[in-house]
């Protein structure tokens, strides 16, 4: 038996694939399949970027138009799963909401072959995570528009009017931001069980269990909760110092990779201060999310992440707090649905080690003489 | 930032954490707690065994008592998911169906505090796999019998019938040897899920798909279509000897552990022999079993593990074949639990690296231009 490696905890610094979807490095660049996340943010729509994800280059027109077609196709969603979504409790959490329609989904697509599957579950992750809310509290779903493009008909599923230009623009490129990075750990998630040969719903709804938990997908709520607690500039400084000094975790800050800047992040604040200008809503959402940073950054040089951003965006769009983490999950479907292919492609099981640190030669003594 | 370690795939040879629950070693021995899986399997009860992985000892007369009570009181599975379960295709895959119960579970039980959330589920998960097929086919669920001990009852959920005091004892010496086993892949994709503090519920949703796929918990199963295939111990050289030279996996062998005997197996296979002959089914299905391991390890060195004993048993027990993967969970539940609250005691976020080995450089090309 070879020997045994210690790795750190949580397997930090510890390559456990490799990896061509994307990359994120420390001086604060990110590539999907190679092409700069700052590049397919000013000019890609949200369809292409999940075409390139998911297939490794660019579409051409046609194929972009088949695959767009393809999407509008699968989007809606069977009776059945809204059904057994209504069949939750009212107050579920919408991340559980989300994870149990997928669950269910799986069963009801059996027939559906090869990459078919990984389509129609990408494509009705929209509808699904838009109406989470909607269901367990008994309101009739919003079904998909087929004349709009993904991020239009994701912004109008969710707020139930179609949406203005800058609104759905600004939408579609924070969905851009969120599609895939690097090995996180519910793409990890995604990937390990991907490894024991069990199906795309499977691993998907491994990795919404994963990003419902506060460290990973809960953080953009987490942070728009902090904005509207902070409530304006001048108070942005005496909230991180008082939140330091009572070792009270401040949300949407830092990140495994980006150590001074989160490219995302950045790109989202200009998307942010665009929104803010186009609606004619003035700055002072933008001048407090740029004060906290500030003072963050000043006390722990700590730079904001991309949730930090994305959640006043949402915000803004009038997107209820609830949906954001389904939102993120929407997209963050597609690296997962990447990474997926990616582990099956040359497959190992999972299959790590522990070092046993328990008790030793124990024996069972009879319940009348213990 | 450190310099980054290439791990080997599937994480092979790597200890990813610390833990007290159980060990196996090459040499073949089985440790719960530091008790011996040899002396458990003789003498103790499976709600002890429950009590020794959560609690790290062995309960005190008064404790399993007060233990035993609150299984008790917690194994009635809501209406509720009960009515969500019959709403998925009569032909579900009985893992997605009870990876959507135990998701849905989680909205329901949000009240409940601390370990309580543990108990119940832990509890619910026999009464969820023995109904998971009858609900999709529409027959009314078995409501557990409170004056049945775990193992009993959950055998008389299955069957409908009462069972036979030699039925109940093998099937909870197999179910005491489903427990826990060190850092097998679905055990390690609840410490993943519990990393993000996600709660005990979405851990386990992810334990089950991971248990979904046939390089880990689907290899009771299709043992035990092997061994229906074979038929008799007469030709299980031929099996053996066709199956590898036309490259079949053989199911029920191996183990990443155990290189020589798995001690699951050998303890299985005497409960077999046992079962066998008190209800008077005569030696052949233990002959066939024994022939094709003995082919086995002449050709390839490779011993039988515990799902090629567990099936034939659960067979004989006239479990339906597409509940063996259930059941295996319903025990397994315990240890990915005890694998959680490790996992919180000591929690790092999983967020492990990649190395990346795709394009660089390149540069968005409007559509029109590809």
């Amino acid at each position: 038996m070879p020997e045994v490696i210690r790795a750190p905890d949580g397997l930090y610094g510890v390559a456990v694939a490799e990896t061509s979807i994307s990359k994120g490095t420390p001086e604060g660049s990110l590539t999907y399949r190679g092409y700069p996340a700052t590049e397919l943010i000013e000019k890609a729509s949200y369809e292409e970027c999940i075409f390139l994800i998911l297939e490794g280059r660019l579409p051409r027109k046609a194929e972009l138009e088949e695959f767009t077609k393809k999407l509008r196709d699968y989007a809606k969603v069977p009776e059945s799963v809204y059904d057994i979504m209504r069949r939750l409790p009212a107050d579920s959490n919408p991340m559980d909401v989300l994870r149990t329609a997928v669950s269910a989904l799986g069963t009801t697509e059996s027939a559906l072959e090869g990459h078919e599957q990984q389509y129609s579950l990408i494509a009705k992750m929209s509808a699904l995570a838009a109406n989470c809310q909607r269901t367990v509290k008994g309101t009739k779903p919003i079904e998909p528009d087929a004349n709009l493009n993904l991020a239009s008909n994701m912004l109008y599923m969710i707020t139930g009017k179609r949406p203005e230009k800058v609104d759905s623009w600004v939408f579609e490129r924070i969905l851009i931001l969120y599609l895939e990075h690097d090995m996180n750990v519910s793409s990890f998630t995604v990937r390990v069980v991907a490894s024991t040969l069990a199906d795309v719903y499977a691993a998907a709804t491994a990795g919404l269990a994963a990003l419902k938990g506060p460290l990973h997908g809960g953080a953009n709520e987490a942070a728009m909760e902090m904005l509207l607690e902070v409530g304006s500039a001048d108070r942005a400084e005496d909230y991180i110092q008082d939140s330091l000094a009572h070792g009270k975790k401040i949300m949407g800050f830092g990140h495994r990779i980006y150590k001074k800047v989160d490219p995302r992040a950045q790109l989202a604040k200009g998307q942010l201060a665009k929104l803010l200008a186009a609606k004619g809503k003035g700055d002072d959402l933008y001048k407090l999310c740029d004060a906290l940073a500030t003072a963050m950054w000043k006390a722990k040089k700590i730079p904001p992440n991309l949730d930090f951003y994305a959640a006043p965006i949402f915000y803004t769009l009038s997107i209820p707090i609830p949906l954001f983490t389904p939102i993120f999950a929407s997209s963050r479907v597609v690296g997962w649905t990447a990474h997926y292919n990616e582990q099956l492609a040359h497959n190992k099981l999972f299959r790590p080690d522990a070092v046993y640190v328990g008790p030793n030669n124990l024996h069972y003594v009879p319940l009348e003489e213990r």
